[in-house]
């Protein structure tokens, strides 16, 4: 996984072939189509990878204090990924892709329900516990990631070193009218 | 332009070839190659073609009513899309070879100005006329432009058909939030 990641973000999907996870990685060719049969499978295996290092960023998100907490869950969908711009990149290419390759599009369903599922759990608990107002949890939460997949997308397609941060901006305006009542 | 948006539409960027664009015009290769390159320098014009259609588009709001031009701008971003979905998908993919292709790079580039042109003049042109709040017109639009390139990320990526409808309601939830001060 490190290799396919090492590969991914120097040559991007397009560039990416066996023969160099094979060197990034050490070994024969022969050693890595033992685990993958295809460029594809080794790339849905690396989706599944990466959303598994993203739930584990989310549970070290420690606090239940529902405002704090969605503050910090923007935070891991937002700022953590101005480091991996080569990543994005990569990532967006498998995204436009997803239409043709059945096993991209279910790894990228399957990552937008879990995190929907988690932003949704936490404006819920909020709402209960009258932190937030009343809301359509479901709207609110694919609202917000819409906010994060277009500041992915501006990312990469506008080279926008602001996009991020601008779509953060964006997420808490959002919050404060439709969760804080005024803030 | 009306042949490559049909073959965009039927086999996506990675299927669009010169023969099959000459097929669809019902020309020979040669009389398409007279004025494109490659497949990259047609594919640029279709971009040109498209943000001109979309200029033309925007020429026909004749209202000059702020939140009533806005939100006909909104519409035009948001819900006239909906019709052309084979033609997000297409675009998505040229949208991800962006930092691979410089013309493309360009166009998208160029688009995203004018459409944040034509939303600051509207945003300034409310404030000033005090039908909308004071507010940062800039990050207003760069805000509205992250809810519209996330919902065509996203009604391509997961296949949602809700994806437009329900970023059509969040920039509505966020104009009256930073624009209309409680609506």
């Amino acid at each position: 996984m490190r290799a396919t990641y090492e590969v991914l973000c120097e040559y991007g999907y397009a560039g990416l072939t066996i023969q160099r996870i094979a060197e990034a990685y050490g070994k024969s060719t022969a050693a890595v189509h033992y685990h993958y049969d295809t460029k594809d499978d080794l790339l849905a295996a690396f989706l599944d990878y990466i959303l598994g290092r993203f739930r584990d960023a989310v549970h070290e998100v420690e606090t239940t204090d529902p405002e704090r907490r969605l503050d910090l869950l923007l935070d891991r969908l937002l700022v953590d990924s101005e480091d991996h711009r080569d990543l994005l990149v990569a990532i967006l290419e498998m995204r436009s892709q997803a239409p043709y390759v059945d096993a991209f599009a279910e790894r990228f369903q399957q990552n937008d329900e879990y995190v929907r599922y988690m932003l949704r759990t936490v404006i819920d608990h909020g709402v209960r516990e009258g932190a937030f107002a009343e809301a359509d949890a479901e709207h609110v939460a694919s609202a917000l990631l819409t906010i994060v997949d277009g500041a992915r997308t501006r990312a990469v397609v506008l080279d926008d070193p602001d996009a991020l941060a601008t779509a953060r901006r964006a997420a808490d305006e959002y919050v404060t009218a439709v969760l804080l009542d005024e803030g």
